[in-house]
């Protein structure tokens, strides 16, 4: 697939995963009165099921990774070219910034805003890196034909059982960062997470290794 | 398969379709209590598993379109007759009023009955557009043997993440305004809707071009 | 595979998704605090999940029928004896009754205990004729590789779009008789939901034969 | 695959299956206001995305059985040697204590803690013997490419239709000792838990033989 298709495919998907993180994040704080569960599970389903379908529609043109931690972790293994990695993690955060703005556009919000939301802390460092390293755990040993679905279903329980409702991405970290909404992240906070979850990524090219070669492997 | 059948499989697959939604919003809202969020929650779950069983059941007779956005796109991309789109169309209208009152049949409420509440502006017709570029982007790119889950699992993802609850379907958009319950919509507010979703199938037609081909286009 | 390990498995097949759709129900009731749309939402995803098991468990033993309008359908089309038909619904009715002991033994209840709760009029029937209608309708239609998470999927749905929470099965309704909870209907409305569901039986049989032949039919 | 690998997979597996269920646990109660319905909804989607992840990701390797029920039915099948067996209980132990740690450092918690919630009595042991008597009868029946599907929507049904919120698991209820939080239990209750397992797991044996060969047999 040429290079440009490519990215068009990666900004594109990433837009409209963080607009569905976003919009959904908003409309579930407008209708649920307040019971935060609630809200976080509407949060959740509607990300498991926006996820597993960007996935499966853009993974045959550009790999549908839409997370610099995965463009990056692939690089490493040598599956992305170096010139190739600089421009999805542009083609990354541009789509995240106007997904943002895609999910305000619909909402009826102010387009520019930036979260006052602080995350951080011991726990929620270890919790982005936990959120990570499984997640890339995922990618790199599932079967192609189930990567889809395994990476939407883990998603969907590390947004509760990371105490940092895991973004596991830095492309999505940045994208929030523009939404003063429910899945906001203040700028000053962004940098400690970002530094989680790459932290993450390693140890799990680590792991990876440790456990040995699998199917996806050859 | 021969085009009373294929017929019959879209008139009933919609009114089957639009008894889903406007009956499980029926039951949601009498049960919730005024919990919106929870609502819409059993709403969308009720949605995603019909909508699965539905395409799968009735793909193989019609390709289990439910939805005149749908057959348009196919039938410019030269998949379906302009006789046949016309009929597609007429079917899925009638269908989708029938599966309205059955659902109020079920629920022993008046059968005739138009919705009172008005869906619009500006981010709600971004919405739509949205939603329907989204839904129609999956079904020109998904593989066969995945197509159901992904439309089924986007639909749900839809509910949450556009302003519009994401309706993405002219037929249903008719149909519903035929009930003044949780999931209605006022007559006056369909035109909008309707012409929201053409603008976003057009959308889809044209992203898709310039993904290139896949797997499906052969 | 021999009669008696087919009827061992439609027997306890049968026991354990009541002992699901009680147990839960039971569990629900008690954690909800009177939300009674979120004790159906959890209701509704145990019952999905257990029954999504029960088929792919027992299918390749006895065909998973659990129901006797699914094995009476099955009868008239020729593919189940009129002897196996009267051993198969005595399994099914047998371990309806031993499913709902089974719950209630669990949860500290009285084993012996019949329902209160009526359940039936013109919409209740209408509703349980749509369901089984639809139950009958994927099971004559699905592939056979996807007919377990078709039933699972369509039954979640019917729990909600259905006015009468989709009981759609004459077995169901007997042993949830014996239950004096969540999920029960009382002895006097059984009858009404029974004859409904053979109606809405025997409609799918006339309908499937309308669409025509499809892939399962060969 | 090497031993040392395999128990590798099984010690990180069970630790992060541990602290799906434990930190899942944890996020739920802080969120839902006192609304246990909703806490163990949440508790209820996380497991079953999780577990479904972890046997994908660690079945090649190890067998992901995460479970000292699982390798002792297993070994008894000769399909596990005693030294393998031995040293998997192990692995699956010191996992499960790690990830119960792991948990409480990603919420700000004290490591080491003990819960004081009792579990017990008649009615919660048939339900954690009919528990795990139900995973051991999917994990002995299930096709191969389908066990973690059916093994993770077993578990979510079971979270429900048992009293006992389904442990099912020697491994769980012991690291789960090691939380005072929703997912606790007290460690006298544990041997009663565990006893109860170790019996339902044998019956789930013999009605495998009664039930007769299936595919997995050959």
């Amino acid at each position: 697939m040429a290079l440009p298709r490519r990215l068009l495919a990666e900004c594109l998907g990433t837009a409209l995963l963080l607009a569905v993180v976003i919009g959904s994040g908003v409309m579930a704080e407008r209708l649920s009165g307040g019971n935060v569960a609630v809200a976080l599970l509407a949060n959740t389903l509607a990300t498991v099921g926006g996820l597993y379908v960007l996935i499966e529609v853009f993974g045959p043109v550009s790999g549908a990774h839409f997370n610099p931690a995965v463009s990056l972790t692939l690089a490493v293994r040598g599956e992305l070219s170096a010139a190739a990695l600089g421009l999805y993690v542009a083609a990354q955060l541009l789509g995240a910034v106007l997904g943002a703005w895609l999910a305000h556009a619909m909402f009826d919000m102010s387009l520019l805003q930036f979260s006052t939301r602080p995350r951080g802390g011991t726990g929620q460092w270890i919790a982005e890196a936990v959120a990570t390293f499984g997640l890339l755990l995922v990618i790199l040993r599932a079967p192609p034909s189930r990567v889809a679905a395994m990476v939407a279903a883990y998603i969907g329980a590390a947004y509760w059982f990371t105490a940092s409702t895991s973004f596991a991405n830095p492309a999505a970290a940045f994208g929030r960062m523009f939404s003063d909404s429910f899945a906001g992240i203040a700028p000053a906070s962004v940098p400690g997470f970002i530094a989680a979850e790459l932290a993450g990524a390693a140890l799990a090219l680590w792991v990876h290794r440790g456990l040995g070669a699998d199917s996806r492997d050859g």
